[in-house]
């Protein structure tokens, strides 16, 4: 960071199917609580970033950044961004960019989906836009598709099992109990994950993060100061195509972000103690923990097998907010809200530093952010 | 400015029909053009953005962002920006900011569009994305229709007369003929524009700019200096629904970003010599010259009437290249094809500023640039 930065406010929808919201509905909720809990005024705000992917396909409606600044009475400059799920993460790196430029002190970064109003159809359409359309869509992959070959492969070298997979999501689940946010707040044992409908083999609909609906906001300052100061903000591309990856079981994104975050942010991987990391496939959870350095090559799963078994014994707490599978997943969203949850478990926890990881596509962007809880 | 930025290197398609190239063409052709004309290498390059507004509707591809740095051979960091046909102005604007943020020192910038895959009515539709779905659309506005009521209402306000308007296409196609990128190099006589089709009531075809295919780049860098600094970067929002303003006859945010512009770069607006600006049809290039200072309220068109019986004699030139009329109008590549027309235009001519306006839906966005020739 060129210059301490800080979150001072922030606020989420809860993610799930709002038939009675639209788009502009689900932003203008997040504005209004983000500005209210922070020490900002609306007229503080001097820029907006948008982060959405959606919209066009679902809700008729590009050029969000105008409408956002719309709902703010000196109608700021403002900038949609988009990189697919990885979304979120990157409206917080642009606006982390602007606000070390100097052109901005004081920045609102909102993130919203509207995805039930389509048909699935449509939706499965628009979320291939984040794979590539002349490699990928081609051979007929969905993104179930996708994370399907990678579970495939994963299973084949390093001897997954269907029902150790099957942790991950019970874990995500039995975590989201406690989150007023989380689209699905039940219990999920991992056999009823084994047993749920097949959807790419060998991944199951407990798998799979759903579509949902939502939007979460936060406002980052260098005039104001706040107990949260981000530490690292990094962002990081691969090829937009897995078939022109060397691996289809690592995303050489999420590792290149992890390392340069933590240079950036000057500690060791051990100092942290919480992370959201981006599951929208429950063989991603496993990879990302392998990744990200939490887990030896091939043994991601034993994360959520302490997790699962003796969650209490954990030095490290992942995806306590129950995650992409258990909270929801409206897209552009994500990134943010995984950030601003963070920010609640370290105050929770009384602990130091925390990491949201977001990707897009299957790992072709990635978002990454530390924060450090000042005490 | 925080710090000396320069345009490197720059590449431009010609727009038009490009049956035979897909966006992903159309937007390589460009980033190897750019790299090539600059003296940066591929490696050099550390962040790209990417502007675009038409890829999820039109092609089936969002994630454009990780697209592009996969044609790179060490996948830079990438973001995707939108802001309907501000898109280009606004990668522009969030290149700077990178750059300033030292979280970069060179980037590639590019705007590329597909449009002419699509159906008609399905770009007309993506294009009202750029307006406020829930005001404007369900009026049954298009955008030829929302720029019909801003003529209306000028005449009515201003008298100006229909032939007088046709001035302003006539104007483009001459300058055009010059321009070997343009899409439409014939010469338009005022008589021709007055007598097209009827569009949306006063507008007639040939007021309005055609849907195009073609992609353009630039790069921008702290890092190698070249003859074209950045003397300004602005960005500006104003409501989404021309329904929530004052007045339908002038873009408060050209006006806030050129008072704003001229401020960062400490110059006089006599000082500019070349201008580019948004005639997406054409009373909006009436309006800009307004808006930009460089005719009085009421009478935009009195640069257009110099322009036509006297291009010789003037001191200022506008839309050289032939405007988004006669140029084709790529919406995300629109902001950047006419900042790098200015580099040339300034080149050309020998003298020293110039400026590229660009605005997103009825003026809700505006990216102003103005450029300096140093001799």
């Amino acid at each position: 960071m060129e210059k301490p930065l800080f979150l001072i406010g922030s606020s989420q929808t809860r993610f799930g199917e709002h038939w009675d919201k639209s788009l502009r509905d689900l932003a203008r909720e997040v504005v209004d609580g983000a500005i209210e809990h922070s020490p900002a005024t609306a007229l503080d705000i001097d820029m907006v970033i948008v982060a959405n992917m959606i919209g066009e396909v679902a809700s008729d409606q590009a050029h969000m950044g105008a409408m956002v600044a719309s709902f703010l009475p000196h109608k700021p400059p403002a900038i949609r961004v988009e990189a697919a799920c990885a979304s979120g993460s990157v409206a917080i790196h642009t606006a982390c960019a602007l606000l070390e430029s100097n052109r901005a002190q004081t920045i609102l970064v909102i993130g919203a989906e509207k995805m039930t109003d389509a048909t699935n159809d449509q939706i499965a359409s628009a979320l291939m836009g984040a794979a590539d359309s002349e490699q990928d869509r081609p051979a007929g992959l969905t993104f179930p598709g996708i994370f399907g070959l990678v579970a495939q492969r994963y299973m084949h070298d390093y001897g997954l099992t269907r029902d150790q997979l099957s942790l991950v999501s019970a874990v995500h689940h039995r975590q989201a109990l406690e989150n007023p946010f989380a689209q699905f707040r039940m219990e999920v044992k991992p056999e009823a994950v084994s047993k749920s409908s097949p959807i790419a083999d060998p991944l199951r609909l407990l798998d799979c993060s759903p579509i949902s609906d939502g939007a979460a906001a936060c406002i980052l300052s260098t005039k104001y100061q706040s107990n949260f100061r981000v530490a690292a903000s990094q962002l990081t591309t691969d090829t937009l195509s897995l078939a022109d990856r060397p691996s289809l079981t690592s995303f050489s994104a999420s590792k290149k972000a992890m390392e340069k975050a933590l240079a950036e942010a000057a500690i060791d991987r051990d100092e942290i103690s919480h992370v959201e990391t981006h599951d929208c496939f429950s063989i991603a959870a496993v990879i990302n923990m392998e990744d990200l350095g939490f887990a030896n090559e091939g043994d991601g799963i034993s994360i959520y097998r302490e997790l699962y078994e003796r969650p209490t014994m954990m030095g490290l707490q992942v995806n306590k907010s129950g995650g992409l599978k258990a909270c929801g997943h409206p897209v552009a969203a994500t990134g943010i809200k995984q950030f601003i949850d963070i920010a609640k478990q370290l105050k929770a926890a009384g602990t130091r530093y925390g990491l949201s990881h977001n990707f897009g596509g299957a790992g072709a962007t990635c978002g990454l952010h530390i924060l450090e809880h000042l005490q």
